[in-house]
């Protein structure tokens, strides 16, 4: 790059696939990265700029002129081009979109102007719709010698004359079938049709459960507007799984590896001093029991054990119950079969534990009074975890609340409190 | 299903989708399903078995009269036969294949001999596999009239006599070919080639990273054997997503939903001990100061604060770490510039904490100095957070250790000892 020896670059790029081309500008210094593209000029494949993290591609657009952009957004599928503009601020959208032919510009603002996160920003806007009486020959000799198709494809799609969506005839089906016969007899309505305005979430749940490769998708009157293919639904489905992960270990669904230090410091703090709040309650509830724990300090040395038993029990039926609610597979249908389970699971832990406490603490104390008492809160704050981590995440869900990000927080409070109270309680009433 | 009303039944599911009768099946008390299966008949499409938790299938698939199951298997695509197939025990599996014409039974056995977890088991063996010298004509009448092709396909594959793969054409290119072309010179060699014996988490990487939708699968001699199409490839991210964010949470990775309380207790359990080895690691460091809680109760009342946020930071960290691992996005080339990153940012948040917890603690406490060894103890530990939550899935990774199963562990009981160990510890010295 340094000697700008544009031919010897554009020769190693040239094979490259978007996503190699994607790490090659991520391995580049941040200021390099914008040089690359202009050096190259038309050579830059811009479909890489949608495998590169938020942050990354953010950084290169700014730098780049506008004029490398809207060249490079034209050659864009509606898709990838929506991709690239969405996350840009907006007065940086519009000039980009300011500099695009009309046509162009106004498909793309159409699909910016569904929700964020809905299948309209994710759909693609090319594809192939065809009147019900076409025959399959004069489709295929359509598909055959037509330019500007879709790059790829893999169905052509039947509407009516108000463009309302009849169903779709996938290609394999296409080519067995006569020539002779028209597309109204062939054609199948589709099982799941998607409608622009849907969470993306939800459209990656219909893809999985119903195996689809692609999917077309309807405007409010049933009108068709685009197609969902499965390679960004595989990107969708990857996105989610990733926030939860992220969310139940208490880090923003959208920290990536790229992200400058200041701004991961940020945000992970905020969820620290929700920690340091639940902890400083905790504390309370010790400070509760000061004479208890002055009086007989094996009390101070025991205690942790009873709440850290009952925060990783906790912490696995929300693991669970994130996960199940997440693919709606927890529904309130079987909801009250899982907590009675849950609750079973707790109790019997919470005995097997009591009963190996009760042995230890013996042991290491010689005080059989206490090894009872360790028992009884450890049964407490096992059957408390089991009802915490399930009725917690089910009641932020009933509430609208993403369970995965707000659970976890209060379960161990739950776990922490109980534990103490339970413990040092218990411990107050009988020495 | 009570009272045998099997064309009532019929009626019922004939619209069904497979996915939609795996949640009805699973609906109904467990003695049912097979019944149902009975009484449905050939009206029952085993493809519905592959959409159901294992635990469930096996059950079904062991209640089931061999006769039907070998039926059922028969209408199946290859790739679902080997999904049903590959979770029952040695005895049932042989028996139901000792049942199948040869042809077929020889096709299972030999996806079944693949490696479990490996692209020749997800493989759907039915493909189209073509000689280069035809021509684009011929291959477009061969898929119109040919009988027995697979049920859906994207592409036809290009041969060498000892079928060896050439590459592959895609429909949508060959319909938009002149007939008389050969298909050798419009097929493209396929960038990458997933090998029968590989790992599927793998090739599920290289399906996202490629943005692929379907991809040729060869042996070792670089013979054709089977193509894996992406709906297949969901479901292995998915199930990888889910066992990392299960582990991350201590659980075993295949529990499900349906899962017995049993077995769900008993897999519980082993974590939970895990866990209770380590809290009584950090009990034992405790009760080396004794003499130092008997003198100042505060120290009991504070010691959980420092081991709580150290535990949450290092969470953080691990999570993160996990994650990136997972997606290799986490590389030897960055992992320098991670941990260096992850350290500043856990001695930042230690800095802001102590500072918060020394004013927290004057006021509550009044004792400055205490103020001060909270602030060190802090610092000390969210800097033990981030190096334990960096270092520890890192090492892991190296030795070959699934680090989402085994981090968590390590990382709480390294915040838990020196949580405590620094807090106790310095206050030792200062008082």
């Amino acid at each position: 790059i340094e000697s700008r020896d544009v031919d010897a670059l554009r020769a190693l790029v040239a094979d490259l696939h978007e996503s190699d081309l994607a790490r090659l500008l991520e391995a580049l210094p941040p200021a390099d990265r914008p040089q690359l593209i202009e050096l190259l000029g038309s050579d830059f494949d811009f479909t890489a700029l949608t495998e590169l993290d938020e942050t990354v591609r953010v950084q290169i657009l700014e730098e780049l002129p506008t004029q490398t952009v809207v060249e490079g957004v034209r050659e864009l599928e509606s898709d990838d081009a929506v991709y690239i503009l969405e996350d840009l601020d907006d007065a940086d959208k519009q000039e980009i979109l300011a500099h695009l032919p009309i046509p162009e510009r106004a498909a793309l603002q159409r699909s910016l102007d569904y929700p964020e996160e809905s299948a309209g920003r994710r759909m693609q806007t090319e594809f192939i719709a065809l009147p019900p009486f076409w025959t399959v020959g004069q489709t295929l000799d359509y598909v055959g010698e037509t330019e500007g198709l879709p790059e790829t494809f893999f169905e052509v799609f039947v509407v009516d004359p108000t463009y309302r969506l009849t169903g779709s005839v996938p290609l394999d089906r296409l080519l067995r079938t006569k020539r002779g016969v028209k597309l109204g007899e062939v054609v199948t309505p589709d099982r799941h049709v998607v409608n622009a305005t849907d969470d993306q979430e939800d459209v990656a749940r219909v893809f999985e459960r119903y195996n689809l490769i692609s999917s077309p998708v309807v405007d409010d009157a049933g009108r068709l507007v685009g197609v969902l293919t499965i390679d960004d639904i595989v990107d969708v489905i990857q996105e989610e799984a990733d926030e939860d992960l992220k969310a139940l270990g208490g880090v923003a669904g959208d920290e990536e590896l790229s992200d400058s230090f200041w701004y991961i410091a940020r945000s992970r703090f905020s969820w620290l001093l929700l920690n340091l709040i639940a902890a400083n309650l905790a504390s309370f509830v010790i400070s509760l029991f000061e004479g208890e724990l002055e009086r007989m300090v094996a009390l101070a040395v025991l205690m942790p054990i009873v709440a850290s038993q009952g925060g990783n029990a906790g912490t696995q039926t929300m693991t669970v119950a994130v996960r199940a609610l997440a693919t709606r597979e927890l529904r309130a249908s079987n909801a009250r079969r899982v907590v009675a389970r849950e609750l079973l699971v707790g109790l019997f832990n919470g005995v097997v534990f009591a009963v190996i406490m009760a042995v230890v603490v013996f042991a290491r104390f010689g005080i059989a009074d206490l090894g009872f008492v360790i028992a009884l809160a450890m049964i407490i704050n096992l059957l408390a975890a089991a009802f915490g981590g399930i009725m917690i995440p089910l009641t932020l869900d009933r509430l609208k609340v993403d369970p995965a990000v707000s659970s976890g927080p209060f379960v161990t409070t739950v776990t922490d409190v109980v534990g103490f109270f339970a413990f040092l309680g218990i411990a107050s009433l009988w020495f």
